[in-house]
């Protein structure tokens, strides 16, 4: 199974006034995660950007298990799930590396559109066939 | 069924760089909805924090049916989910008000936690349980 | 002189772990001021983008006098600066409807950049002056 | 003079619909900068918080030399500048390793508020008096 790692330390502006990070920040988390994933298996954002496509998410869920403090620093894993369709899926998990706890666990899908016509592409594009083929052989 | 409307201008500082709202934003349009819901039927933060509880996220769900473009303008229906457990659901239209389009429904579901101990209520605080007779009736 | 005003709900995301608006989020409510601005003189980011020019921030100034506390609300009033340069000058001040206080006041000043090739306009673009001449006459 | 650098990578949800790094994400970079410093000096906002003081930004400015796309990173320079009175003063370089320009610079000046009272401590604080003598001697 495909899946990568990325240490980040919390931002101060991501604390909210109940003293911990706001649920929505894992969206952030989440989207660093899979850029850390992009980086290592080369899928970034710019590389699918390059081959003609946006890739907006589509879907997103959030489970929080346990609230994360300012100071306190998270690794988030960033699991590729594989799918026929012509979707890009992955599922996420936060650990907090100052408790050792799972924080949360996530999901996301996104589709692609066509850079300029922005209209969905029904078929999985070319450039993402071959590189599932490459790497989930 | 109990619901609330909100309509909200978007921030250019909530547009990316494939000039749409990102996507995470809608967690803020989301909570911009409970907020007007809260104001419309007394369950505001402040009203619950005051009550002596702490009512984080712990799950969010959004499904992206159309991009929001900047210089638009959207409206969020926010309805309250009846439930016997101790939690707090709220499910989200959001409406694109410039091309009529849905764009995104979601879903949230929180939990009581003592303000103080932070530790989680697993019955429904009595205020509560008046809140939902008063207004459920 | 030209000025505007609008009022603003403070997001529960928008306050830090001190239970306050973190400061950069000022830089937020300045640009809901601009585009109120925008809206009432016709100078708004897309009237502008349509006549090819980016207005890009190149300086912004906040000086903070009080905190805002989340349940709070806020009014900003935007002054247009004059300037014989190509240049967008404002000033903004934020009132916390709540106290009656002034809480915070800033500055920023924006330049003319070509849409299509991100370069800087050095003289002032001609629909500019005209609604200078139009509106500060 | 006391100084220490931290790299950011641009997160997307950083950028705006002119495809650059939202102007007002700039504050965060610092705040980065300024953590970064407080981990390298003992001057972080834990160990502050521990002294009893919350140390608000009251001022902050931003001067933006160059945009940064998604993609690049970038290196936040942040010195320390002293100062008698009772507040905390650091200035910002933002490098695009990129393009090895000058992205931007700013300043913030911070005062310390008692904890408990949040009233204005007119006062350098001791910790922060021994700090000084220990780091700037």
């Amino acid at each position: 199974m495909l899946s990568s790692e990325i240490e980040i330390d919390i931002r101060f502006s991501e604390t909210d006034a109940m003293g911990v990070v706001w649920h929505g920040n894992y969206l952030k988390f989440f989207e660093d995660g899979r850029e850390a994933f992009g980086r290592e298996y080369g899928l970034e954002y710019l590389t699918i950007f390059d081959k003609g496509y946006f890739t907006p998410i589509v879907k997103s869920e959030i489970d929080h298990k346990a609230s994360v403090f300012y100071g306190q620093k998270i690794k988030v894993i960033t699991k590729f799930v594989s799918s026929k369709a012509a979707k890009i899926m992955f599922e996420y998990q936060v650990v907090n590396l100052s408790t050792n706890e799972l924080c949360a666990v996530g999901k996301t899908m996104q589709v692609f559109l066509d850079r300029e016509t922005r209209t969905l592409e029904l078929l999985t594009p070319d450039f993402y066939r071959i590189w599932k083929e490459d790497n989930l052989a």
